[in-house]
């Protein structure tokens, strides 16, 4: 019954969202990607994937050691995304790394480092700008963590409309801004109320805690905890079985879930900007990450 | 302790909820079902049947094959919905199905296909009704489901201060609007966030989840699961043992729980029908609609 | 690596904050609990005893029989906490009690019964202060919960950051106004649903549920179960750990999940003065809490 009606509905709203030609990898004369069924475009931070036939999307991190959220990262992050949104042959992304046992460490440190207030307002308009676009992107949204995901891994993660994460103890997740005596700031603590629940994020981002992949699944930061060798298999199976429900009420829910939220966070933009700025400027706060910086050094040479 | 406190305050609150004569069935007067302790009304769609000694009102829908809420449903459901309210002899409803197998499958597509704006306008303001006033009934309102709940049919077990669903693995009960190509309105959404919390209700509305007894009992979609012969009489235990509880403070805290999400409807209420309209209007909803019913014709002929 | 920033933070936090000497108990001229490590406070109804060298201050309720939080018992528990919430040799805070079998029965009924409408006035702001106090701590507060602990002694529990219940059936935890007549105001309800989320709220307050220590940590209400006898070094040992995040990012993190909150209530402050004054002077609810006190008395004749 709902199958018949499904493939009606696919029909009718082909015109405006995705022609069933398409969806078979037949036509798609305009993708920025070429004329192959299996497309990729790399640049030096971030691999795209685009599987026309499946309409599915691989967003890999490369940005070895650790994937760290600077400038570049972001960048292209947010370039990648808008062609894939605009990209009729893309119904779904999975976000993935490509760096052995990190997803992503979060952002750069170096971002926040002794620079102008100028880089400051720069950086952190960017990463406002990746959060906008991964939490309101009209696709689906898969995080395959397939390593470990602390702060503005984590963060990534959350975006998402389901979390698979890799069996491994030492994979953690979590916003610990807290323990590096930062502080997450409004829109992270949004993400994660809406995931795990008010109480679970007030604790969490209190106190930073970090959770093993068995905990991040008994509390609901991650929607599965498969074998390391699966995750990616989890995540296009999980794909192709949403793919049965129609794009358009799929995405009119999607936007009336999180549109608050998205709202809440572009009318306090300006002012969580200010906020970034004034705090990461201080003298106490660069001395610390200062500090932690020449530790660092020291601990490598 | 408590319970002599609770006993005091059922006679000090009795002049205004309802007297200690009629929780015990001697003294209603005004009784709508006539003279005698067990009285039910009868409607094509709906059976009300009251037992004013114990005070609890069973609400059965007995519109086969589906327990399609269609116009009738609705007018009828309202109608007895708003006596019950006004009848002190009644201090809670329970909520039930006299069809095999399905509690209710949810607005009636008839009323959604071919019609006039004006219909569906009609139609819509009455959906929105229903869901007033079973989310806002001063009374303890408990549903026993006793057969598939999909959309419309969950909705309504969703208005209810408890859900005991029979433990049928064809009994499946969620939001599915999302698999039929249509959208859960906002507070069908609200409905749920407040019962499943946000993640859940996220996941569930994009994707259209319909929910096993198991998982349903997990995510907390229903509260309890129990044998289908069981189903009846676990929800008149449970009915029985709130009784316990004064009216008016059980009144005051579920009012105080439940105003935001009524006023959020209340407030959206004509643009909601609006939206209805416009949507169920298109041609693109309107081909689909007629190719599912010329398929479910072909099926049956 | 986290430990690093962790360190370099503290120091650099330690101008504002509090200083690394404090932290070890070798300066602390301004404690207003003299000079030694180990300075005690005692009042009639409150002893506040505050380890310099850890950072901890325990809050102890002796008021037997129950420690009613009279008049008495709020107005010292705010100078403890305006005291503590200044002095930078304490860190954290542990509620617990020094009544066996009770942690605190909540509200005292003789400040409800036969006053006048300034004294309800006057009991009802000391109330609204001390949730004030407790829910805006700046300090990390763990409630070791060493007894019963119905309706406010679940309030004071619920405001807490952390909640350890001793393992006895006997010790039951909830909002159970409901139960007695009574309605619990919108801040208990508040702070209620940010530890377990609406749904278990609509339910516990409209039936006025006590939850056993099993339930208690089923749903959430509580953190952790222990033996009764580890209760109090489950707390301390709880502290220490979090003593390892720089306050300040803690405080800010706690302060931005709790001020929507703290602010709903302050906006809505002499409404629900208004409100209790008029509600407890109803005849009826008078008359009911006189029922009630008189069987106690005949109970204990």
């Amino acid at each position: 019954m709902a199958t018949l009606l499904r493939r009606a509905a696919r029909v009718s709203f082909s015109g405006s969202l995705l022609s069933a030609g398409s969806r078979h990898g037949r036509v798609h004369a305009l993708s920025y990607f070429g004329s192959n069924n299996r497309n990729s475009s790399t640049s030096s931070k971030i691999k795209v994937d685009l599987d026309s036939s499946s309409g599915i999307a691989v967003v890999k991190f490369q940005g070895p050691p650790v994937n760290s959220m600077g400038v570049d990262f972001l960048t292209e992050m947010a370039i990648s995304l808008d062609k894939l949104e605009l990209d009729k042959n893309c119904r779904g992304i999975i976000l993935t790394s490509a760096v052995p046992k990190i997803f992503s460490a979060g952002l750069d440190i170096m971002d926040m480092y002794e620079k102008t207030p100028e880089h400051y307002e720069q950086f952190w308009r960017g990463v406002q700008d990746l959060w906008l676009k991964l939490y309101s992107s009209s696709k689906i949204m898969i995080a395959a963590i397939n390593g470990a995901s602390p702060a503005g891994g984590c963060l990534m993660a959350l975006t998402c409309d389901y979390r698979i994460l890799a069996d491994n103890p030492r994979y953690k997740i979590g916003l610990n801004e807290a323990q590096l005596g930062i502080v997450a700031p409004f829109w992270f603590k949004d993400s994660m109320v809406n995931t795990v629940g008010y109480r679970i994020t007030e604790e969490s981002i209190q106190f930073g805690v970090m959770y093993s992949p068995a905990d991040a699944l008994k509390i609901g930061l991650v929607d599965q905890v498969v074998p390391e060798d699966k995750v990616f298999s989890t995540a296009t199976e999980t794909m192709e079985k949403w793919f049965d429900i129609p794009d358009h009420a799929r995405q009119i829910s999607k936007s009336m879930m999180r549109k608050p939220t998205i709202d809440r966070m572009l009318a306090n933009r300006e002012d969580d900007i200010k906020n970034f700025v004034g705090f990461i400027s201080k003298d106490s706060i660069q001395k610390s990450l200062g500090m932690y910086m020449a530790m660092l050094k020291m601990k490598k040479g």
